[in-house]
This record gives structure tokens, sequence and C-alpha cells, in this order.
């Protein structure tokens, strides 16, 4: 089956590393989906501001073409215990599809007639293809008691931010929020506990260098591009 | 981008009249997913057990390469309402893709050696391509108060169903529960009123012939195929 993208993410992830794991962790940070041309039709959107969340299918566009792996180590398992594939939502699956459940804040048209839908809680990447929107019904999609093996949520222990000093935080601006938020959800991969280390994260147009000790993550330089 | 089945449903939903119109509806009714060969590898569901429920992405397959149509009108609106495609969960979307979150009751290894996983509460048909496979995350998949437009399920008004002659209900032998509530979700046309109109349901090897009035769907005849 061949399927086409009918629109792309714009947004301030521009690159794998500081995306929250999962849709919805980081509730502050928004993202535009931007609808291609032949899809930028407003009628085909009508009825859909009547609805809190939307679920996205889009493309883990970097494993796309690649080989799938029966099983994978799971980050929030520490990295070295092996669960299938099917029983994760890791990109590296026979077809590279990923699905995510998203706050939809408004639909709106770009300066050159797109109609873009703006979204919280992104877990995309800027540049994703994006291949259907669908409305979220909770009669349907909502199951809070459903069995949930090791992926309760209770791995997603969230980090105290600080800022080495305020005029750090000044040069975030209006991201400030929104960047605290997404650094408190631990961008290290899981398996990584050196209080020494200085990591380095690109958000929008800033280049962001944290270190982390003790569930405390210290930012120590901020950079505007 | 091209995407490749990686298994097929098997269930006793043989036509489109009667399948449930969302997921989760008929949670009585049991499927496989049964994987094709090359993904029958038992390690890439090893844990999946651990969740009560899987997501499938699959295709609407009768609607594969048709053109989209911006708006439709959904038959839970009366079919005289026309609201956007993207606001729907209607097939006539530009890429014919469908999600449904179903109970996982098992997983299984056919006589051929196929991997198969048994759900229940499937809304597809017999033979439709699966996708993908995803374990149900509650902590960021449901969103039980998230606004639902005009789809908060109110619509799924439940028929009660009564059987002509005990014989017939006999008919159904194992079947009777499922097939009674798969009826009860009243398969007509939502805009379809009429007392003294045959309306004709295959159900596995069973033809099932009822007629609605008053709230109340009386079966007339079940014929084994």
């Amino acid at each position: 089956m061949e399927i086409k993208p009918i629109a792309y993410i714009q947004n301030d992830f521009m690159e794998k590393f500081g995306i929250p794991k999962q849709a919805g962790l980081a509730g502050e940070a928004e993202s535009l989906v931007v609808m291609e041309p032949e899809y930028s039709v407003a009628e085909a959107f009508r009825g859909l501001e009547q609805y809190g969340r939307i679920w996205l299918i889009w493309e883990f566009s970097e494993f796309s073409g690649k080989a799938w792996s029966p099983t994978i180590r799971p980050p929030a398992l520490g990295g070295n215990k092996r669960i299938g594939v099917f029983a994760t939502r890791s990109p590296h699956r026979p077809n590279s599809l990923a699905m995510s459940c998203l706050e939809l804040s408004g639909i709106e048209k770009t300066s050159d007639g797109r109609i873009a839908l703006r979204v919280k809680g992104a877990d995309l990447m800027n540049g994703t293809p994006v291949y259907d929107i669908k409305p979220y019904l909770p009669y349907v999609d909502s199951w809070p008691q459903a069995k949930a093996g090791f992926s309760d949520g209770s791995n997603t222990r969230k980090l105290e931010v600080v800022f080495e000093t305020p005029e750090m935080g000044a040069k975030a601006g209006e991201k400030l929020h929104e960047l605290t938020e997404i650094l408190s959800l631990d961008p290290r991969p899981s398996y990584h506990d050196d209080p020494d280390r200085v990591y380095g994260m690109s958000y929008g147009s800033m280049n962001v260098r944290f270190r982390v000790s003790d569930g405390m993550l210290t930012v120590i330089e901020i950079e505007k591009a």
C-alpha cells in the first residue's frame, strides 16, 4: 500500500535528542501540523474544532526502509532487557508508522494559504511527515484501566530544572516554560548517570547545555543561533 | 511511503453490513490477527501478554486508491449534515488508514505455525490487512475527559434483541451471545426506520434475517450455510 504525506510538522525539535519519549508528556510545547496544498481545504476540517484532542499517524522517517528488529531494549528498562518490538512503541518496526494523541489548540491559516493545526504535546521532530489526522473519541479510545505491562508511566520521573544564572533563563524568553518542561522529562538516554557529563540539546534557535545530578538538571549555557 | 501488511484479520464479519461502527462496541466478538510467515516470530511479541489492549493500524481496503472526499455525511448525524473528513473516522480519507483499540485475550500459534493474536471488540472485516500492532498505553493514550464533538457515544443507543422462536436462538449455538450483542448495536444505516423491512446479515456461517421496530430487533430467520 502506497501512502502519501498530507502534512508536515513544524516545531522547535530540530534534532532527536530532547524529544519527549511519548506524546502528551510535554503539554506546553506547541507544534504546527501544516497541511500540504492539496489538503489545505477548509471544509475538510469542519467540525474538528469541537474536539479537544486529535490523533496523528506519522512516519518514523529516519527508520523508513531499514530492517525491523524482532526485539528491542527499551531505554525505560535500563537498556539491557529485550522486549518484543510489538510490545513497544519503538521505531524498529516492519512499517515505520507511529501514532500520537495531541491536544488541539487551534486551526489556522498560514501566510501562504495553508491550513495548519496548532497542537500541544508533540513527540515528533520538526519536518516529520504526517499521513492521517483523526479526532480523538474518548468513548472508543480511552481505556484508563487497561493493563499496561512495564509502561505505566511510573518511569517518567521528573527532574527539577534550575538555571545557573537568572540571565540564562531570560535568554529562553517566551520559550522558558516549555523548555523547562522538556528538560524536566530528562532528555538523557535512560542508562546514563554521569554527573560531570555536559549534554547539549537544540530547541528552536537555542543551543542548551546542561548537567544532571541527584535528580536535578542544571542549565549551564544557552546560546542563540 | 510503501507499507506492507504484516497480518490479516480472521473473524465472522464476512461482509461490511453488521460490523460495529467503532472498535470496542461489540466486546464479545472474537477475531484472530494472523501474522504473515515473515512476522510469525515468537520473540517479537515477548512482553505483549502483559498488556490488556492493543492498537491495530489497518487499511480500509475497499477504499484504497479511491478519491478522498473533503466532507462526508456521518450516519450518526442522520446522514444529512456535512462534516470535514478529518473530523471523522470515515474511510473516505486521503490515506485509507484506520486504527482500532482492541482487547487482547491471548497469543496463540495456528496449526500451520503462524502467530495469531486473539482479540475482542473488532470493527474489522474478515481478511482486512493489518500494518502495525502496538501496545495500548493508558498513560499516553487514555484521555477520558477530552472534548468530543458530536461523537460522545450517546448515539450508540442499544436495541433489545429477541428471537422469534427458541429454536432460532439455538441455531446460533456458541455464537448466540456475540451475535446478540452485534445485533443490539443496530446494523441498519442510521437513517433507516422501516418496521416492515427485512434485513439480512451474514455472521460466520450464518445468514440472519431480522426486522426492527420501536427499539426492538426481532430475528425472524437463521440459515446456516
